[in-house]
């Protein structure tokens, strides 16, 4: 491991090659929102935690967060595992993404601690920047051809066929494959305007068929319709007042994925 | 130790436990300013010096500083020791922060020196950013939540409960807290706007009640005083001049602490 | 090998002392387009991939690209040799140059792991920047004066006098002479505005000559005349244009090498 | 050595307590000019070149040089020296500094190397820019008030007595003070503006009187005679022009030395 990344272990548990899923900030926050909905509900342990020359705050400065009871921690990334689903999982969450020069150092990292917990797949999830286009979908990449036939056989999920998978998503995956881990990666169909909680809730359906996860979906659909329910009160309201210097919804360029 | 930041010893002093007490320039440059005030007072032995690749002059270039003697001298960070105080103390003062990249390294290579000098607990001092709230206040931010209630006790300080603590003031609490020392910070309500002598004189305030500092806060207090004076006299000035472009006072971001 | 560039090896062939000839992207893409090319007719194989923290997606940021069949990959160097022809050669080639930063780590390990195949003699291929001067001619630079007599001596070749290499063409024939291993660059003349075939054309005909190489350059002639003729239909359309805001076919500065 | 920086012995020679004389680009080119003066005249042998990833072309990128007679080098500095003058010296020149985060990676480099050589003196030797004082000043450094006590004595020489030194040559004599090598810095005054031949001048007046060096000076006076016609020549022709947009000659900030 590098000096300027260093993994904390807080907790030891006893896993059978657990499944690493990585979720971190990126389009439309698709990856972490769909990570911390599963930690939310699988409630698996906090196992360690990943501390970094190159991970900042979320505006990018180094520093510490103050939490509400006056206590203050470094930006990190956390480990939570399940030892109790079957299969046993990994799931990494965190607040911001590496920096460009730092990704793949950080990646080799979480790649030498998910080995050391017996890990032999590793799987990201993300968004995919579409617009116009089936907004129900959810695209997937594999590592190799056999793992892209086994994702064509998934409900709801379409084979992703060219851009590129950039930030912690991609460098993940890329070094993965490098080390001969199986790995794929889901990313949900998001305009990536804003936190996405529909593209996560259709990329979390995916899994929940894959892995029969005991989740209730029905917390998330709540959430997506209260969010939905709000951006259309927002466009009501800003369509009645006089058009000025609005942004056009076509910023996010097509297919960039993330 | 990195081969980028090096700590040269310039003299051995017998320390128990010493407590040490970090300033740098920030916001309102309140540490620094309490710092130095205390090294000024306490007289304590300077007893290393700490150089490296990550600080640079005032200006972030790299080179020397010319003395008025003809002399000069790297850009640097001082370790002041107190053998004679009750607890021990030792103080870290320097003119400038380490650049982003280096906050880790140069951060751990201070540890690393009190560490060896056998410190068991951190304090930074600093500035935290508040605009027509109290400002004879002390904000606290501690490593636990036991930290935090001893903070609690101390009378002028209040416990800051969001936002974030940015750069050496941060990340030194941030890594200590990391390698379990314990740790705590205090920070001078600020506007931030000009170098602060109250705000210091307030967080000073709070050490000498602490620590029973044999300290005369009188030489500070006339300090303030004449700097309010000076700012009072400029404002009435500029206030008579016709209006034009003066920068707002609100230009500080709200609860912005350093 | 820096631990911030890998190497890996898919396939072992006994190579003779190969000449290593790199073609990345660079002015015009002349060594792009040239060593393709080379790989394309020669058919040798793939022996090594070299990845890169140094080394992003065309676009600089980090992440992997997404083949048509669903599957990806990081950004690479690849390897290919061919023990078949005499001399053997091994061929470096990419979609990317390295970072500024990393150019010298990531030649040094080019360097080793050619040396490690046998590699004595490295040959670089890229563009010149000329406008108005003789465009079917090619530039040569060598690492000594007895390189430069020889290079003298081949039909088309003309010997750059001034002005500098620059990026991974530069980096790689500097450390190579630097390790005293024979090595010279051949750079075919180009405005420098487009991808342009026919420069490289020049140069692979010079390698045809100097090798006696097995290739059919009228596939290459053919591409090279389709392309003018779209270009030369291009400009037609565009002077049919009422004149504006047309770039300055001059905006490439004289005698920039790459 | 940092593998970032590479000295390449060329040649050995049997140096006794050998004096460091470094001069690098920087204002008014006042270090350079009289470091490669006196290589022209003391006709010192060439013993060693130092590579580095923090030293670029004379612009800043990476790549290599292209000599008249057709071949490369690589970005470099070199170290001259003359085992023959009564003391010994070694010159380091070169056409560029490093870049700012890899100036203490260079410096200890140079350092090293030069300690290996038996050196036991640093100096440095630059510009100072002032505006409208004694042009024909050389002002000094000193890296102990005993040092600054014999630059005292030697004629025509003023301490300077504040301001910074930047780059190079500040870092040389900084991480040497830190050695405790003895070390100091020679700075012609100079308003910067161009490559000032005889700010160069003044300051190899004051070498020759310390050291008694077999140099004629003539050479340089002549040139310097020559440059400062052009230069009134230009002067003249320039305000017989209408005034327009002419950059004001106090664009050097007072004080700045480098």
């Amino acid at each position: 491991m590098s000096q300027n990344v260093f993994v904390s272990e807080t907790c030891r548990l006893n896993l059978v090659n657990p499944i690493l899923i990585q979720g971190l900030p990126g389009l439309g926050f698709v990856g972490k929102i769909a990570v911390d909905f599963l930690i939310d509900q699988l409630k698996p342990k906090r196992i360690a935690e990943l501390y970094s020359t190159y991970i900042g705050l979320p505006d990018g400065d180094m520093g510490v967060r103050v939490e509400l009871d006056g206590t203050f921690t470094l930006p990190k990334y956390e480990f939570y595992a399940s030892a109790e689903t079957e299969p046993n999982f990994l799931f990494l969450t965190g607040d911001i993404q590496p920096v460009a020069w730092g990704q793949y150092n950080v990646a080799n990292s979480i790649l030498d601690f998910a080995s050391k917990q017996g890990c032999k797949m590793v799987l990201c999830l993300g968004g995919y920047s579409v617009q116009g286009r089936r907004m129900d979908l959810v695209y997937a990449v594999g590592d190799t051809v056999d793992t892209v036939e086994e994702l064509k056989q998934l409900q709801g999920v379409q084979i992703a066929q060219s851009g590129a998978v950039k930030g912690a998503f991609g460098v993940l995956l890329g070094l993965a494959k490098q080390r001969k881990v199986k790995c794929f990666g889901l990313l949900g169909a998001t305009p990536g305007t804003h936190p996405d909680l529909r593209a996560a809730r259709n990329v979390l359906k995916v899994l929940v068929g894959v892995y029969r996860l005991p989740i209730e979906l029905t917390d998330m659909d709540r959430k997506v319709e209260e969010m939905e329910a709000r951006v259309k009160k927002f466009r009501e309201f800003q369509s009645a007042l006089p058009q000025q210097d609005q942004p056009s919804q076509t910023d996010v360029p097509r297919g960039y994925i993330s």
